[in-house]
């Protein structure tokens, strides 16, 4: 007797090798696209109505059937049964066993192959979106902070050394502005995902006349798939938002790595909430950053799906392979992670204070010594040369373990007669960051500016 | 005594150490941005003439020093010397052995920081046109074979198994799409790279009352920067257009493994021109795909190099860091792999031959059973079960060993009495595909609208 | 009122905020360790009771809470509570609430860094062997396979184009032993994971006199580790158990590879047993290679998983970082991969069969090309002339469509005086691949002797 | 007419296309094999000799040729000409100028397929021992320095918060052992690389009675390869180097991490030797750690060379495919930066100092939490309840804004009856330290021992 157990098993004799089912069956992660998948499937039917292939009491049915399935999932109640390979033929059963043979009738035209392509990315439109409001929430926290600080100097580093004076908001503000892009870079994804590949078949394209933009608007989408082959494997929208993804957490990284450094009791420019800390099993003192070292680790994660992916999809042969599937777990799990992690670090954000006596106490005289050659500048020296001189006075004051502004002026006019006493008027920290007005720069009055320019970014994203 | 023979050593007392220095200099790899250096800092200085920072007589001098500079650059004639760290000192060194002091006062308030960013953005805004003109030039000869090609059916595969008969021209069309979304993700690149960091100085912003955006037009550039501490660590622009890379390359090595497969002597389907293969240095009778090959492992080599800048991104401490140093032998590698494999490759599209006899051999019955079903589904059997029928019939043809269409139409109507002599009229390949002439379909008149989109898309892009 | 509701939560006044623990709590997917948490523990307890640290009884309350907890975990009696962050602290909850205070003194001197390092390398210990068992098992199919097909002469190729002719056991154990170097490898990784961490503390070593010597053998380990600062960090283990199964996945997608376009209707020279093979969910007579495109597939996400846990381990601070966290989720999913996968594989490999008649219609003339160089290499000319001489002749062949061995005698010696009539002799196939008997070549006499090696390495390994 | 420019265009009518031979060439990489090639050639040459297919005469050109070859690569006097595609044909190109006809021998039997494996494999033999002596030497920086600190007490710290009193010496060594397991790593690639895939011909093998065993010795390798398909194609140990040199990466940006943070301002642990830090073009003041973040960054190209090997790998059909030539690129440049930063490294670490006063003043008494909670436990309190009380100490520490050890007793003994005036005494940095004496502890006597066997390990390499 033939195994009659799946959608496919109609030429087959033989049942379908147990390990050959473990291994292929999806259901355990694609379930998650139920929603996605009745929606299309009723948006579907409904295109069938149309083209005049389903009756409208078929069309009826089958909406009505669908609907009682989504109900099923929702409440938890849906049950899973041998066969059920993923969660489009399971749904397809369980309409089955609702409706009867109209159920059947579902499938006209459509292939699993264009049926998936559509579901993940009716799945991805709506991520993208919430996604997107995620970043946007750690945004606002940054901003927030940063309107406390705009007067507050704090040293800047590169290299991880001391290079010049700068405003505490100029550093928060600098992620939001990483942020920013990524909110960007996700509406590129949105609109390579807005568009639909249903009516592709399997791969030749359908023989009905389905009228495939009605039915992509439908479902959500913005237009539709020029070529049949080319959508049933079209992955590009998963790479593009893993991508997309990956960038965001090298910024993650990037601002929690700043962050555990500057909370390091050496710096302690930072406190961090005890709530967004977590303790030691066995040092009772200790209060780790947790939520930034995952944001930290978890940009490798990110970055080794996007890296999986590419491999997997390098070298197909065109159209719909099965190794295509491998491209589900690390979409949901991308998306999971930024889910879960966004909103660790928004509260981590919020409710961390900065501590302005600890980063007056990390600036040192030598962060000036750029505005010295200024000075010089100022007085006719052209700035390679007022470098050289600077570099003998910061070696003067290494040599005699004196700051620069403890340096009799004698010191100074050795090496320069240009210096006079006015010199000494430069070793201000805050005169220094102030003067760095010029748009993007730190002083005060350019961040005002630049935080602004970002309250109107926030506002316009909002009504998106 | 000092050693003063680098741009950064006046308070040093010890010269670097020779390891130190094989490790840290960039010249061999960074010399190419020359002329983007060097216009760049033209427009800089004529900045800071604007400003009153320069005199006109210093801009001038200035201005027709580089561009001495950039001759011998271009005659091959420059002499890189000791101290030579990067192209940035090499070119502010010479311009001082050429024009004496005024040199020295066109460092003043720009730091290499925001003048490497400069200038890899700049030198990657015409990069991306250039990769673009040859994406084009790959998608103008997979028209132009389509056009041969609207009424040719061959097999279509899905998992490499005859699917169903598709057009040749459908076939190659599907890669011109996969081409038009890498050549709109450049778009999106280009538009990351056309916004100028200049003005964001080490990383603090410039004292100078520099008109940022002015000195942004006048080296082709948009708009600015909005935070100097980002502005000067900012490498998205550098991940986006890598990845882009990488995901085009991808479409490529699909392209690839279908023509080396395609080609292969059991399939015969396309015969590649001699002029785009080689031989082997052991056996006199080959003919191999180097070309295509090469398309394909490369792919490997360019999601590589988004994978480890990534990695080299990941944690980095805000602002500048030296590890940064590492982001452009991927990116430049990852350009000339593209300039150098697109021509190659549409030389190959070009001169090959699709062989209408054994693409037609490559037909077989199996591949109209979908259409069997369709034919149940318009007597209204539902399509579920259509399958079903079609599936038992399939094993019929495979026990009996005689093909779907000279089984006695009494097998068919032992299995389906809705089954009629009609039934035989489907065993028409060309018709089949004729029937999915819904937008994106494989049927000739879908086609053939699709190459006039595309031919629009093509005119229109020329025109960018 | 502090929260006592953690571990570590004596000094802090706040509860852990919701978001965190979401995103910290790691007990959904380490749960799995708990027979190895189990395990340690107990040989921890009574290492501690050899210390004199605990007594006689706490060591046996101990010993029993743990294996009610074992049997619980067994039986899918073990009851997850809030408070319960990851296994560790599950367990000790349970066991706390089981045998009350000698709970507490089980982490006497042992931290969760140590006691999480010594877990996993546990539990890597007994997932090496099971995965050399499954790979062994794959190696066993293939010779058995190859045994058949000794004599069975094939198309050998290079670039996917016709090269010389091979035997088709040759081929077959081409895999064997790629497998083989695999199965080596995790040897290696064996070894490394053999090492224990326990008694490193929290990252200075512990303050009880615990033999760490002993206590490494009693949980089956072989030596310690000689730093507890590297301990608490050292993930090397995880990344060799990762390189070692990707490139483990890069042969088996290679093989599937060839068995992918050798069992396509155009070659034919495999036939899949149905029972490996899946339908479509439109296309009646579709028999889809989905194990083989699932193993190529999953070669992507294993490198995957390489490039990030590499990515999550750069640049950070010594001794333990949360990051770390990072390392089990893909951990786990490698080794779930291969046990899923390879089954599955086995299965396939036992069942398929090789077409004979296929592979015989698959040779042509041209693969004996490199005999007829030869031929006259045994004349005297030099190889690289001998090589140009035939191509000579592959090209007339090529003009006048005739096959090589068609050609008239005269053909030949026009192009050289060497040839004469038993030049015929050579357009033998088998004869071909049986003078290549050199060690590692393709002769059924050399093939026997790779069978005979084959096996006793087998047999070897098994008793391992 | 016929192009007879390359090595094997017998059989073709046009020349290859300019675009192809840009694409395919390798010489401008592969040149740097040029002793190993001839050096295999001239092993190959006198195995033809002892297989009599060679005259002991031609021998003796052959040799003599390919050594003046090989002088002229030496001095610089190799001129490349148009047809040499590789160094390979270049060679043979050359040795047929000088010796003429006997040239033409030379490839008999053999392929540039077993020819390329052999090369390479050839080549990384005398890398691997290469890069293992920098290793070394690194090794011996570390161990000279840690010698000096031996009981030097510094903070130690995991999550980058201050944890337990470690000695310096004890961090310094703990990266000692990440090398050891580096360079173990590298004798696994060193017995990979060793095994000789010459005489497996094209693909099928040879059929030559060359003594493969012979040749592989006379060679410098210790066997032979098993079966001719695999060796052709195996690349494992290229991809095992680039393992292996990912992870000694991984372990060298770690290093580069602490040292960077360590030796910041806010740290100031460790000062770096002015000759291995580099200055700003800007900020007079900076003495950057170039070394230490390139080291870090460079981690994240090894590791995308990983990633990229291993997706060019996946999926190549069996035997050689053209895919495999991107091989040698990331190899070479894996090996190039090791061979680059190492010694720059080793400068560094050589010349850098702890500032021991620094290291005490970053020592804070909730450091030593845990001995205060295993003094109860001395006490007969479970450790879990004494880490409970202890963090109710350093709560009560914080709120007071009161040191531990200058809280009133009485704070101690309203916490817990146990604790009396003795307490007090646990609060010395260096005792504690000294008391996780057990093996791979921190404690000096630990430390001490931990140095002896580093020098074993050290020593037995050297002669290794």
């Amino acid at each position: 007797m033939s195994a009659h157990n799946t959608l496919w098993s109609g030429r087959y004799e033989q049942q379908a090798a147990a390990s050959l089912r473990r291994l292929n069956d999806s259901y355990p992660f694609d379930k998650r696209l139920y929603a996605d998948d009745i929606v299309c499937s009723i948006a579907y039917a409904q295109a069938l109505g149309r083209a005049a292939v389903l009756s409208e009491d078929e069309v009826k049915k089958i909406t009505e059937g669908l609907e009682l399935v989504w109900r099923e999932f929702d409440a938890g109640l849906f049950l899973l049964k041998p066969g059920d390979e993923d969660v489009h033929t399971a749904v397809e059963r369980r309409l089955t066993e609702l409706i009867g043979a109209p159920a059947g009738k579902l499938h006209t035209g459509r292939s699993r192959n264009d049926q998936i392509a559509t579901d993940v990315r009716h799945w991805l439109l709506a991520t993208v979106r919430r996604v997107q409001v995620r970043i946007t929430e750690l945004q606002r926290a940054l901003l927030a902070q940063a309107k406390h600080y705009v007067d507050t100097v704090m040293p800047g580093y590169t290299h991880l050394r001391a290079a010049q004076p700068i405003t505490a908001a100029h550093w928060l503000m600098s992620y939001f502005w990483m942020l920013t892009r990524d909110h960007e870079r996700l509406n590129g994804v949105y609109r390579q995902c807005a568009i639909s590949p249903l009516g592709s078949g399997a791969l030749a394209g359908t023989p009905y006349s389905v009228d495939r933009q009605t039915l992509a608007e439908a479902m959500g989408f913005e237009s539709i798939t020029a070529n049949s082959l080319d959508a049933v494997s079209d992955r590009d929208f998963i790479v593009d938002f893993i991508h997309a993804a990956a960038l965001h957490m090298v910024h993650l990284s990037r601002f929690a790595e700043d962050v555990i450094i500057y909370s390091s009791p050496q710096f302690g420019y930072i406190q961090l909430d005890e709530r967004y800390t977590t303790g030691s099993s066995i040092m009772p003192q200790k209060q780790n950053p947790d939520v930034l070292e995952l944001a930290r680790g978890k940009a490798g994660r990110i970055a080794g799906h996007l890296s999986g992916v590419l491999n997997t999809l390098k070298g197909l042969p065109s159209t719909y392979n099965k190794d295509l599937q491998e491209d589900k777990e690390p979409l949901f799990d991308t998306a999971d992670t930024l889910e879960t992690l966004l909103p660790a670090l928004t509260g981590l954000v919020s409710t961390m204070t900065l501590i302005p006596a600890k980063l007056e106490a990390g600036l040192d005289e030598g962060m000036l010594a750029t505005d010295v050659a200024d000075y010089l500048v100022a007085r006719g020296v052209p700035f390679r040369e007022a470098h050289g001189i600077v570099g003998r006075l910061v070696r003067r004051s290494i040599d005699t373990n004196t700051p620069l502004s403890q340096l009799p002026l004698e010191d100074y006019t050795t090496i320069s007669p240009l210096f006079s006493q006015d010199v000494f008027a430069l070793y201000d920290y805050a005169a220094s960051a102030a003067k760095r007005s010029a748009p993007g720069g730190t002083a005060p009055s350019a961040v005002r500016a630049q935080i602004e320019l970002a309250e109107t970014i926030l506002s316009s994203s909002s009504s998106d």
